[in-house]
C-alpha cells in the first residue's frame, strides 16, 4: 500500500483492535502497527511522552484514536494523539523567511486551508539590511542575537496568529520553513563564514527535522520544523519550496521559472531535469535604487498607462493615495511607456524634444518628472534621474542575459516555452507586456506569464498540506543542476546586446513595435 | 558494503576529501555521505549541535574527523564529532535494571573494553521491595517518585564510575539498559496498572532510541539510551539481553537458558526458533525463605560438602567468615547431601535416625542445624526448617516441570540438550551435580551446564560493543514464542512427580545413586 496516496492529511483517526490474552501486544505497539498498516512502508516513530498518554486515552476511548504525525525522511513520527470525537486543532505553521520580510501562515493540519496569515519585517533588518552585513555581525557575536531576534519574532507571531484563531501556540504540531540559505543557517545559529569565502559552502545542505523547541520556538512540545534543504550558499531553500509550488518539476514540457530580487534565480526544466543559475540583477526592481524608489506599498506608484486622450502617461498607486514613490512594477511599466511613447530612445536614454516639461535638468542630469508636485503627498516633484533608468536598463539586460544564458545551454529557444513562472511580488504585480517591451522578459504571449505570489510560502505550506512532500523535495533538490554563470566574453556580448530596447536583435521580439 | 561488517565500534574515523568550487558540498553533508559511504545502508542524522561544530573542526584538522556513532533501528545518529588526533574518550554505559540489585559497567566505546564497574541496590526498594508494591505506589503517585528515585541512582553511579575512570559524565554518549517490563517501565516513567490486570498490556514492547537527557539521564547532551525490548509484562528486556548474550539465537543445535529468580524463566531454542515461557518458582532460591536465608554475601553458606573423614558435611563461607545465613547454592548443596547421606528421604523430609544430634524439634516441627551456635556469627545456630526444606523442594519441582513443559512442548528430551544456559548469580554459584542430585536440573553431564553471569549486565555491554546489534536484537525479540503455562492436570501431575528426589521416575536421573 503506498504510505502516501492512502493519507489526506497528517491527521489519521483509527480504530484498534481490542487487547485481550491471546492479542497482548504493548499499547504503543498495537498503534505503531494499526498506523504502519494504514500507511505502509516508512517505520512508525513515536515520543515517548505520547506512549504514556495511550494507556488512559485507548480504554477511554475504546481504542479509537486520532494521530498527529509529522512526515520525516525516512520515518513517520508520531507527534500527537487524542479522542477522535473531538475536534481536531492540530495546526501547522508555513514561514516564508526574507531576508527584508517574513510571510506567516497558520494552517489546520485536518482540513488543510489557512486559519491566518501575516506578513511581518524581519528583525534582522535592524542589524544590518543585506545579508553580507548580518554574515559578518554574526561573525563577531557567534550568531546569537540574529538567532534570538528571528527566534522571539516567530515566537511572538505563533502566540498572534493562534490566538487571532482562538487556538494556543501548543496547538500548532508542525513548523514549515522555506528562506535563503543565509537566512535558514541563522536560524539554526550556524556558522555562515564560509558560505561568503570561495569556496562559498555552508555548514548544511539538508537541515535534519528537528523538535522546534531545539531551536527555541514555543509551540506543541513535540513539533516538529522542517527546513527546506539548499543547493548551496546561493540556491536557498525558498527557491526549492518555489519550485515545489509551481510544479515545474512535475511537468512534462519544459518551462521556466524566476525568482526576482537582488539576485535573478531562475530554474529551468521538467519532470526529467532541473538547471538552475542565479545572477545579479542589480537592485532596480526592488525599489532600492531611485530617489523615490520604493517596495509595494500605500502611495506607491505601481502601475505607469498612457492616455491616449491626455496625450501623457498616467500612474496608478497602491491604495489611490497621493504618489509618494513608485515600486519595480511601476518603474517597468513607466519605462515602457516612455520608450513606446518615444520619450525615451533604444539606449534607454531621455528624449527631451518628446518629453517637454516633464524634463528637467538638475545638476546637468536628465530628470523625469513621474508626478507633479501638486499630485505628491510631499508636496514636490516625485522624479527618476537618468542614472535610474541606467540602473533599470542594466538590470533588464542582466536578466535577459541570464535567461538566454540558461537557455541556449540546453539548447532551447526563449521564445517557445510554454510557460514562464514569475514568482514572488515582482510576478504579482509586473505588468509582462511592459517587461517584454523594455526586453526584459522574453517575447511571450502575456497569458503564458504566471504569477506565483508567495511560491516560498505556497511551498512551505504545501508540505504541511500534502503527506508525502518531503521526498519530492528532497528529489527536486537532488535533481538540480546549478549552473555556474561563467561572466566570459560571450556572455558579456549577450548582456551588451541585450542593454538595447528591448534588444539589438529585433527578431527576437517581434511583438514589440519600436517607435520612430 | 555490509553497514556492520566493517565497522569495529561506535567510533569510526574519517578523512573527508576537500570542498572546492567543483564540490562544494555543504560540511554536514560532505560528512554524511562519507559515513554513509563507509556504513552503507541506512541513513545517518546528526544532531544539529554536531553539524554546528563541524565547520571550525574541518577547518583545523585539514577534513579528517572522528565520529561517534549510535545506531537506532532505521538510521545511524551522530552523536559527536572530535579531531582523530586526540585520544577518543567516548564511553558507553551497559546497566542490568534489577528489581533488586542494578549492575553497572562503563564501556570504552573506542576500545570495547571495561572501563569501570559497580553494583549497587535499586533504591526502589526503599517504597517497596517487590514489583508488585512498586507499581501499586506508582498508581497513587503516577510514578514520579520511583522514576526519580533510580534516575537519580543512575546519575550518581554515572558520576562515580566516570571519576574512577578519570573521566566525566559528559563523556557518556550512550547507556544502554536491560531490565524487567516492569523496571523499564517505571523508569521511563510509564503507568504500569494495566500490566497487573488481564490481559496484561505493557504500555510499550519497544521504548523508542532517546536522548538520555529526556529521561533526566545526565551524560553528553546528545546521549541516547537504548532499552531493551520486551516481549510482554512477563517477559523482560533483562532476558531478551541474556539470549543476546547467550547466542542461542546464533546456535545450530537447540539449547536452554534458564534464569532464576523469584520467576524461573526459561527459553528453548536456536537459530531457526525460540519457545519461551516463565513460572513460579518459589522464593526458595532467592535466599528469602529460611530464617538464615540470605543473597549471596559474605559470612553466607555458598557451599556444602560431605566430609567423609568426620562423617558429617562442612560448609564453606563467602569470605571464609563465621557463618550468617545460607544462600540458594548453599541450600542446594545442603539439600543434594544430605538426601545423598540418607539424612534426607525421597520425600525431602529429614531423617531423625541419620540426622543425629542436628536434628532439633522446636515446637514440634523438626530443624536441622546447619552450624552451631559455637560456629556461628551471631552465637545462635544456624538452622533450616523442615518447612524451609519443603519449600526447596516445591520451588526445584516447579522449575523441572517448566523444563520439562517447554521441552515436551516441543517434542524433545531434557537429557538430550547439548547446551544448558543458567544466567544470574544461581547459575554462577550453584553446583550443577547437586542441582541435579536433588533434582532440579535435568540429569546432564555437569560440563554441559554453561553460567552465564549477569546476562542482562553482559547483553546490555555487547550491545554498545558490537556494531549491528539492535537489529539482531530486535531478531530475537520478534522471533519469541511465549508459551502460556496452562496449569491444568497434566501440568500438575507432573509437579506432583517431581516433588519427589530426584523424581518418582528414576530413569529420569541416571546418575543419581538414590540411597537406602
Amino acid at each position: 500500500m503506498n504510505d502516501v496516496a492512502s493519507l489526506k492529511s497528517w491527521i489519521l483517526d483509527l480504530d484498534l483492535p481490542l487487547p485481550s490474552l491471546r492479542n497482548n501486544t504493548a499499547d504503543g505497539e498495537r498503534l505503531m502497527e494499526a498506523i504502519g498498516g494504514r500507511l505502509g512502508g516508512r517505520p512508525v516513530r513515536a515520543e515517548l511522552e505520547v506512549v504514556s498518554r495511550l494507556p488512559s486515552l485507548l480504554r477511554e476511548t475504546g481504542y479509537r484514536v486520532r494521530c498527529t504525525l509529522f512526515e520525516d525522511r525516512d520515518r513517520w513520527i508520531l507527534l500527537d494523539v487524542g479522542d477522535p470525537r473531538q475536534p481536531s486543532s492540530a495546526l501547522g505553521l508555513a514561514v516564508d523567511l526574507g531576508t527584508t520580510r517574513v510571510s506567516l501562515r497558520l494552517v489546520d493540519l485536518c482540513a488543510c486551508g489557512t486559519v491566518a496569515e501575516r506578513t511581518i519585517d524581519n528583525p534582522q533588518v535592524r542589524v544590518g539590511p543585506d545579508i553580507l552585513t548580518r554574515i559578518h555581525h554574526a561573525e563577531r557575536d557567534g550568531g546569537g542575537e540574529l538567532q534570538t531576534l528571528i527566534v522571539e519574532a516567530l515566537n511572538r507571531e505563533i502566540k498572534t496568529l493562534t490566538a487571532v484563531a482562538g487556538h494556543n501556540a501548543a496547538d500548532v504540531h508542525a513548523v514549515s520553513l522555506a528562506g535563503n540559505t543565509a537566512m535558514t543557517h541563522l536560524l539554526l545559529g550556524l556558522d555562515c563564514r564560509w558560505m561568503i569565502r570561495e569556496p562559498y559552502i555552508p555548514v548544511v545542505n539538508r537541515p535534519p527535522v528537528m523538535r522546534a523547541a531545539e531551536l527555541g520556538i514555543e509551540a506543541h512540545p513535540a513539533a516538529r520544523i522542517f527546513v527546506f534543504p539548499n543547493v548551496g550558499s546561493y540556491f536557498g531553500g525558498d527557491l526549492i519550496a518555489g519550485i515545489f509550488h509551481s510544479g515545474l518539476h512535475r511537468r512534462e514540457e519544459t518551462a521556466i521559472l524566476v525568482d526576482v530580487g537582488t539576485n535573478a534565480e531562475v530554474v529551468l526544466g521538467n519532470r526529467d531535469w532541473l538547471m538552475a543559475c542565479a545572477g545579479a540583477a542589480g537592485p532596480a526592481l526592488e525599489g532600492g535604487v531611485t530617489r523615490f524608489g520604493m517596495a509595494a506599498a500605500e502611495g506607491v506608484i505601481d502601475r505607469v498607462r498612457w492616455d491616449e486622450e491626455k496625450g501623457d502617461f498616467a500612474w496608478h498607486t497602491i491604495g489611490d493615495q497621493p504618489p509618494r514613490g513608485i515600486c519595480g512594477s511601476g518603474l517597468i511599466d513607466l519605462a515602457a511607456v516612455l520608450f513606446r511613447a518615444g520619450m525615451m530612445d533604444i539606449r534607454g536614454k531621455l528624449v527631451p524634444s518628446r518629453c517637454g516639461a516633464r524634463l528637467k535638468m538638475i545638476d546637468d542630469v536628465a530628470h523625469l518628472v513621474v508626478a507633479w508636485a501638486e499630485e505628491t503627498a510631499s508636496g514636490e516633484d516625485l522624479m527618476i534621474a537618468q542614472a535610474d533608468i541606467d540602473s533599470l536598463i542594466r538590470s533588464k539586460a542582466a536578466m535577459y542575459t541570464i535567461l538566454e544564458t540558461i537557455t541556449m545551454t540546453m539548447g532551447m529557444n526563449l521564445n517557445e516555452l510554454p510557460a514562464f513562472f514569475v514568482a514572488g511580488t515582482f510576478g504579482v504585480f509586473i505588468d509582462p507586456v511592459s517587461a517584454v517591451t523594455i526586453g526584459m522578459l522574453p517575447d511571450l504571449p502575456p497569458e503564458r506569464f504566471i504569477p506565483l505570489g508567495n511560491s516560498s510560502l505556497e511551498g512551505a505550506t504545501r508540505l504541511l498540506t500534502v503527506p508525502g512532500s518531503l521526498a519530492e523535495i528532497d528529489r527536486i533538490r537532488d535533481g538540480i543542476t546549478y549552473l555556474e554563470l561563467n561572466v566570459n566574453q560571450a556572455f558579456m556580448n549577450r548582456f551588451s546586446a541585450a542593454k538595447f530596447l528591448p534588444h539589438t536583435n529585433r527578431a527576437l521580439f517581434p511583438s514589440v513595435r519600436v517607435p520612430e
